[in-house]
């Protein structure tokens, strides 16, 4: 993969200027871009700022956020030509930062469930995941430095652990979401894709200017002689895979053996009937959040989310409001729970990437967190014996984005050192 | 004012057919428009639905939320030829009830506080307060029986007041604002207005399709035998001015009157310090959600939003996010507060509308409790000396919206009956 740190230590030193790193970028994607096919449009004539925490950064932006100029496609014929007149707010503050975004990335039809044509870029077989396909894979095939994309259920910390790329889904609304086509209100947050923790955390503190989110010298710690680590199977949400259990054993392991104090543990009952009701604020909001494209263009949706809006106008307002109630109370319980440790680590996904285009996987180990609105943090280094990745997921209270970031780092380093 | 239930009834008499009950309306814009400069478009083609409860219903929407086909021009000269691609889910939501969406009604640039061209339908000499002038103006004015706005701080109820139009700001998103321009995503509430409270309660009833809102037979209660009010002077928000003072008399004496027992209250600590940090997160929010107009167009802001959001960019996040924490304590405070009473009654604008067109007046009295989330509606009914008309507002707590609506619908009743 291609780092960010990495990039911007060579700028500073003179090696490389801001645009012939975001050229770099352009050369790397056109050498890459037929085996995965992650973007709906790339900018060749992107210009680097020579200014900004992100200067000489080129970014792919998920094709539901709105970039001025370029087609928002939403991965839907119903806005094939819908040319985005204004940025949206989190492609504007990548522009004060400094950042270029270079192109479009493929998303799933309004960021759900039908496949795009991305590839996984580890094997063209498997799926990069979804809905934040093309994210994810740009940044795993080691095209782009940094990506944006989206979560409703598990959009960017699914794909990014089949694709082995760091990623991390914010507190909720710490990026905002202005600009950015809406499935469900209550849930959509943005999320960062990058080659490693460090390099996400810098990039998160920059398009958030929250400066404090950056690892001091911007660096995983070595040790992990403080940490309280609870570790979380989410037995509400079914079993892993082999392939997840294996990556979260090796985590464990390699944790432990930097000192890190691992703990078994089980989530308040509140958890996992705020688990069960995610589906419920997803579909009652979305059938309204899409009311226009359902009604005016149906046939022109694809089948698995035709599907769910038809069974999705049926949610009574009665249930959503018991689901809404069922989720604060969730958030509150979560507050106390998570308190007691550093973060929870748990399965990023179920496995690694199913083989085949036809799913994307599913977003059972991430829908809780989605709802409960709190940081999570994809972390890559374990490979299954097949060489696809699969990640770890480390979780913490809302508004502990520093620490998840953290402790995040900290295992991604416990795992390359393992290797 | 034009009453939405009448036109309905003389509908289903077979009096009148929907696409005559919308043609009436651009008749009566037509007639009026030329004195009160309420819309930025008028579709003079409006066609009626013959189903749904709200055919043949001529609805306004504020020029910061989509109709497809229609222009949003978001009151800026930056959006001159923004034609909308799709509808807003509010929009959507309103064909499937049957509406019109009629034409588009002035909004200050962004909803913030530039005027509009709008004049008060009662006296051309005085503001029709903002943002949302020209749906507040446009039904004052008897032109049409329903529109939609939206209220950050006040821009519901403080125009509504001013017009002498009733007006709903229900519980925070029970209305979707997917497809209506941010301004600051913890604060935008759309909201509604209409001639009479029992007007108002059937349109939230059919928009959000919760049947639950209507009133019992569409009808106002008689009596307040039941009814515990409380009377709030928002005295953290400074003092009313005569003629809210003597709206809010008078309204007092008109319930007790009819058998409410009505107690003075004073609000927790906790409400003061949310009533101080509204605009620390709308300014936080604001520079943010309007990141890419402020960095591609700041020359052609108007002069009040422009200093603002100068001012804005250097809100510092931790501001932001105790401000968050402060409002999120209030409104837990709040519930068990609002819990004692079936609603408060407060001012709902300073007095009524300020002479003159440089100012849109204040939303003092309105934006603890757009921050807080809760319902709050505008009962129209009283009048000053000079004839210009001035609200009381009536408070629940999150999600007793049909309390606020059958409690308002009683106010308006009594000071009906007063005259």
């Amino acid at each position: 993969m291609l780092s960010l740190l990495d990039l911007l230590r060579r700028i500073d030193a003179g090696q490389i200027s801001p645009q012939s790193a975001v050229s770099h970028c352009l050369d790397l994607i056109e050498a890459k871009e037929y085996t995965v096919r992650a973007f709906t449009h790339i900018d060749t004539h992107a210009a680097a700022s020579t200014e900004g925490p992100l200067r000489g950064i080129a970014v792919g932006v998920k094709d539901i956020i709105d970039v001025a100029g370029m087609v928002t496609g939403m991965g839907s014929p119903i806005y094939r030509d819908n040319v985005a007149r204004a940025d949206a707010a989190v492609t504007a503050l990548l522009r004060r930062a400094g950042g270029s975004p270079i192109g479009k990335t493929t998303t799933t039809a309004f960021a759900f469930l039908d496949p795009t044509e991305t590839l996984n870029p580890h094997n063209p077989a498997h799926t990069p995941g979804g809905s934040s396909a093309g994210s994810a894979a740009a940044v795993g095939a080691g095209m782009l430095p940094l990506s944006i994309g989206t979560q409703t259920g598990g959009s960017v910390i699914r794909p990014a652990s089949y694709c082995g790329a760091a990623a991390i889904k914010p507190s909720f609304r710490m990026l905002p979401t202005v600009g950015v086509k809406c499935y469900s209100w209550a849930l959509d947050t943005l999320g960062l894709f990058a080659a490693s923790i460090p390099d996400l955390a810098y990039a998160l503190a920059a398009l958030s200017e929250r400066p404090d989110l950056r690892l001091p010298d911007d660096r995983a710690p070595d040790s992990g002689g403080d940490l309280r680590i609870g570790v979380l199977m989410q037995d509400f949400a079914g079993a892993p895979e082999d392939d997840s259990a294996a990556a979260l054993d090796a985590a464990i392991k390699a944790i432990e053996a930097r000192g890190a104090s691992v703990t078994p543990v089980s989530a308040p009952e509140a958890l996992a009937a705020a688990y069960g009701v995610h589906g419920v604020i997803q579909d009652y909001e979305s059938a309204r959040a899409l009311a226009w494209e359902y009604d005016a263009h149906r046939d022109q949706l694809p089948p698995i989310l035709r599907e769910t809006l038809d069974a999705a106008q049926h949610v009574p307002a009665a249930a959503y409001d018991d689901a809404r109630r069922t989720a604060h109370h969730a958030r509150r319980e979560a507050k106390g729970f998570m308190r007691e440790y550093d973060a929870l680590i748990t399965f990023a996904s179920p496995g690694s990437a199913p083989e085949g285009l036809a799913v994307t996987g599913e977003s059972r180990f991430n829908r809780l967190w989605t709802l409960l609105g709190v940081p999570t943090v994809n972390v890559p280094g374990f490979r299954n014996a097949a060489g696809l990745p699969v990640g770890v997921q480390i979780v913490t209270g809302f508004g502990s984005d520093d620490k998840a970031l953290r402790v995040a780092a900290f295992v991604e380093k416990a795992l390359h050192a393992r290797l």
